[in-house]
Order: structure tokens, then sequence, then C-alpha cells
């Protein structure tokens, strides 16, 4: 039986930065998408980093992404963008929208980027993270690219994981990430589970019968349950339209039936929209009594009592940043499946196995 | 044994009014406050509506609120303000709230103001749905009043039910409006269990050993649960966690281990915070076309496939303003233990009883 091998962070975006450039991207645009996607892997993103190059690359071929895309602003003012993203990779176009959102929310305090014919971007984190370094706090929402999440009492798949992700800075500490699909389970968690072989724990999905669904491999005949599950799922399902009507329908981006299923559809256009909002922390007060408050608040938490049995308390984006460290060290995990579809891309496009 | 009676609105805001402007209020703010507690009730927001009055004639006669607060804007940039409360009635301070982000939004695009020293304002919709009538999409979220929720795996309630809200408009349909604690029940439900008498679901609470707490009267000796559950609750504790920072840390507010249980202290300034965001449609496209695709989604829902067994699909909001209409019509319930409170005010105060 094949085993887990790792690979550097570093060999690994040279390895995606080389496949896209060999699929027709720009030298530059291929190094931005490819350092994204190792950084997705490296914080333990597993669902939304290399795994996912396989199928961007049957959709490059496909005529499904422009790989050489106009990416502009069509509708601006003070503190907002509309980004049409040019059926460009999602990454190129939500790394211009942070890009442009911090700018304005130096002189606004607050601004709102959204995209439209935007597409996969990868985890939301990636760009939540990207207004730390500033002093700026970082909001991301997305519509997810597939539905496999129904109206609370409903079958029809009409919504799909939509997930936030939020970055806060702290001083001393390290930042507060969270980074969450609005499904108890995101299904790239699904799609990782598959890769490995390994099946989902009850609670995940539901058969339509409402019975639970554990193989991933089945992953077809089900949906996935709102964060809530079977006590409080309205609540999750009501997050995940909001944030769809946010991510989506304000930029003019699908939402609901118009969602294209990418997972089994290589060359429609999907006309994904992504939203990131950045806040400027000095428009506010002191930046460092907001981050010595933060750090107060983490040491609070970390400090508290616990309930029996459990060893360490954790605040959101601590796993994440500490599976950073450690695969940065140690290499990131590759799992057989994921590798031997890396290594046929890599024959396809005559390259070096990975 | 006594049974549930029914009020007019506009009884319900007299009478509540009248106990404000008596307690010490200027007659416009007692009217603004009024207004606004009533149409809680109205919309069926039972725990955040009128059954917060005794506490709050208490709180006032013991200095804990600013009865004459000069509300003001403390810092500005053109997306952004700050909002001083002067510890007045939350209710007061967030409606300005509103109204300041609302201007600044329709020359921004979008604007977020925070309060600090403002206190608790009742149900997180009410604000959220000032944006709709401008056609803009409104985003509420509030420190809540008490720590009841520890943080995962942990026993000490360093966090509230910090509550999430977002209002969009529709075009025939009426607008989208979620409100939700991030536990799996926000704190006022399970008041309104203790004043009925009822017993809360498994699920809701859990006491410190972690057993299932349901009887609402112990409600001091438990801990809520965050969204998610014990299956995914990290999720609610994150959002919790993130909307405080948001909501209290970034404007100076209380959070963490500042925050005071208002139902135990009467007196002390709670410095609780708030944020609004708003966000104008035009300036990301066609008012018009947004509204029709917001119609297109609802319909959709709506008209999609239901599980066996369910009667009708939900968008968030519709209950709300389901009951909204019914109790214009047939007035508010008000539950037997609270008239009695009610009535304790009125008798205080020299008033006609409600």
């Amino acid at each position: 039986m094949p085993t887990t091998t790792t690979v550097t962070f570093d060999r690994l975006k040279t390895f995606i930065h080389q496949s896209l450039t060999k699929l027709g991207l720009p030298d530059s645009d291929a190094m931005i998408v490819a350092a994204l996607m190792a950084e997705a892997d490296l914080q333990g993103s597993d669902g939304h980093g290399v795994s996912r190059l396989p199928q961007y690359a049957r959709r490059i071929r496909a005529g499904g992404f422009n790989v050489r895309p106009d990416i502009r602003v069509v509708r601006e003012q003070a503190g907002t963008a509309l980004l049409n993203g040019d059926n460009g990779m999602g990454h190129l176009v939500m790394k211009r929208a942070a890009e442009i959102a911090i700018e304005k929310a130096r002189s606004t305090g607050i601004a709102w980027v959204s995209s439209q014919f935007s597409n996969h971007a990868g985890p939301a984190s990636l760009y939540a993270r990207m207004p730390l370094k500033h002093d700026m706090i970082g909001l991301y929402f997305a519509v997810g690219n597939a539905n496999h999440l129904p109206p609370w009492g409903g079958l029809d798949m009409l919504l799909s994981t939509n997930p936030i992700a939020a970055a806060i800075p702290a001083g001393g500490e390290k930042p507060i990430v969270l980074d969450m699909a609005t499904t108890v389970a995101a299904y790239g968690k699904v799609k990782t589970k598959a890769l490995r072989g390994e099946t989902m724990p009850e609670g995940w999905m539901v058969d339509r019968q409402g019975k639970p669904l554990t193989d991933p491999k089945r992953a077809d005949e089900g949906m996935l349950l709102p964060l809530g599950g079977m006590e409080a799922g309205y609540k999750g399902y009501g997050l995940a339209m909001i944030i769809g009507l946010l991510a989506g329908t304000l930029g003019g981006a699908a939402m609901g039936k118009e969602v294209i299923d990418f997972n089994h559809d290589d060359d429609s256009v999907t006309n994904t929209g992504q939203a990131i909002a950045v806040i400027n922390i000095a428009a506010f007060g002191d930046v460092g009594t907001f981050k010595a408050a933060v750090d107060t608040l983490v040491r609070d938490i970390r400090g508290s009592q616990r309930m029996p049995g459990v060893e360490r308390i954790f605040v959101p984006g601590e796993h994440s940043q500490e599976t950073r460290e450690k695969r940065m060290r140690e290499g990131i995990p590759i799992a057989p499946a994921l590798m031997l579809g890396l290594n046929k891309v890599a024959g396809e496009l005559g390259m070096a196995q990975l």
C-alpha cells in the first residue's frame, strides 16, 4: 500500500508554478497563484491547495478559465469597488481585490471590494489575512463553487457551503483567524476524506432520505448539513444565504440556481463572486491599545479553566498557524491518491514528477 | 392559573413611553426607545422587548443608565465613526449609529459605525433593518450583556451570545432578515422560557459537568452551547469571538472579562459595544436588478422540493415578519409573569396598569 510522502513548500510552489506556466498562464500570474496554493497546503487547508491542481488543469485545457484575463474595476466609490475578474483564476482576482480594499481603507476607514466573473480562489483565510500586516482587519465572503446545501427543510441543493473568514491582528500573540464553511463540514474536507480513503463522521452529510451518509465517495448522492446540524441548522442555512447574497448577488455574480458545479463542468464560465471587507483599526483608536486588548483576550481564554479531558484551549487560527510552522519544518504531506493525480498532470505537461 | 393577555402595539408603546418618561428620560428619547422596544415585541423578539422594562427601570433608578446622555462622534473617517453613547440606553445610541452609517454609505458605498459606552439595545435586527428603506444592506454585530459562553473546551464564561444580524432588501418579496445569536439558543430565549414556566430542549445549555440543563430557572448554574453544538461548536465559538472583537474591542468597548453581567449588576457602567455596517447597493450595480435577483432566489427557495413532513420552506425573516402582521392585527401576548412584573413597575411609577 502506498504511503503519504512529504514535499517542501518551495518544491510544491515550484511544481505548481511550472504546471500553470505550461498551461498558459503568464509567469508572474502563475507565480502568484502557485504561492497562494502552496500557502494553502502549508497552513493545512488541504482541500483548497494543490489538491485542486488536476481540476484546474482540466478546466484550463477545456477553456473554462481565461489564462490571460483583463482584471479590472468596473464600478467604484470611495470605499467600494466592483472587480470584474474576466474569468481568470480566482487567486489573481481576490489578491487584487484585497490590495484595492487595503488602499481604500487607509483613507475611508473601511472598504469593501466585490468580485464578479472570478473563480475558485482557495481558502478564504488567505485573503482575510492580507490586511493584517497593514494593521487592518480582513473579512472575506465567498460563494462556493458547487451547491451542496438545500434550504432548511428542503431537498434541492440551491446553496453552497459559502464560507466566511475573519483575520484580526494581535500584538505579541498570533493573529486571530477564523475560516469556516457555513455547513457542519466544508466540501473540501469531504474531498480530502475521499482522497485519504477515510470515512466521514455522522453529522457531516445526509442522503436524500435524511439518513447519515459517511462514505465520502458517495458524496454526490448526499447533501451537507448546515452549521447547527439537525438542532439549529436554520442558522447555518441563514448564514449561507446571507453570505451568498453579499458575495454573489451584490456583485452581479452567480448565486442559487446560477451556480455552476465546477466538479462536473470544466468549460462554463462560473461567474464566481467573492467579497473582501477591510477595516482600518486606526480609524477607531490607537492600534497599540487595540492589539494589547486582543493579546489580553487571547491569554485570558488560553489560561481559562478547562473541561475534564481537554488538554488545551485554542483560539481560532492557532491550529493552522501551528500546522504552518510544522509543515515549513517537516514538509507538506501529499496523500497517495493526490500524488498520483499530480504526477499524471506532470506527465501530461511533460514535467518532472513531484 | 393566570392566562396570557394581549395588548395592542400602540398601548404597549404608550405604556413603555410613559414609564421611561417617569423614569427621567426626555420625552423624545423615551419615544424612540418605546417605539423600538414595542417593535421588538411586535416582531416576536419576546426576549428583547418589553420583558426588559423591569430591568431597565431598576437600572435607571440605580444610576446604571444615564438618562440624559450626550451621544457624540469621537472619531471619524469618511466611511467610519466611533460613537460614544455616554452610557445612555443602547436604543438611542444604535439608532443614531445607523443614521450616521446610512448617510456615510451614500457617498462612500460602505460605512461602519462602532459604539462604545452604549448599553443593551434590544434585538439586533431592529438596527440591521434601518438601512433597508434606503436601498441599502444592514449588518449588525453586538457584544451581549452577560457572559454565558465559555471558550470551546472550557468552563470559564468569557464570551457572550454575541449576535449578528443582516438585512437585505428585496423587490416584490419581503426583505431577507437574519438575526441570530452565535449560541444554539439566545439567552433571551432562555429568559422567555423561564417567564412562561416552560423547560428548554436538550442542546441549549449544559451544566459545569457537561450534562444537559433543561430548567431555565437553573440557567445561572449552566453555560450556553455555541452554535454547532457538541459537533461543530468550535465554529460558533469562533464566530462569537470575532463578533465580540468587531463589536467590542475595535471600538474600545468591553469584551471578555470586562463584560458586566447586567442581570446581576444594576449600577456599573457596562461600556457595551455594538457595530453597524451599511452597504449601498447602488455602489455595486443597478438596484432594481439586485432586487429582482433577490426575489428570484427567494422564490426558487420557497418553491423548492421539501423533505417528507415539511410543510413549508422559510427564508430568514419570514417568521418574524408574519408574527409582526399577526400581532399588529391580534395584539401582542404578554405572559402572566411578565404582566405581573410590568404592573409592578407601573405601580412604583404611579401609572395605570398595562
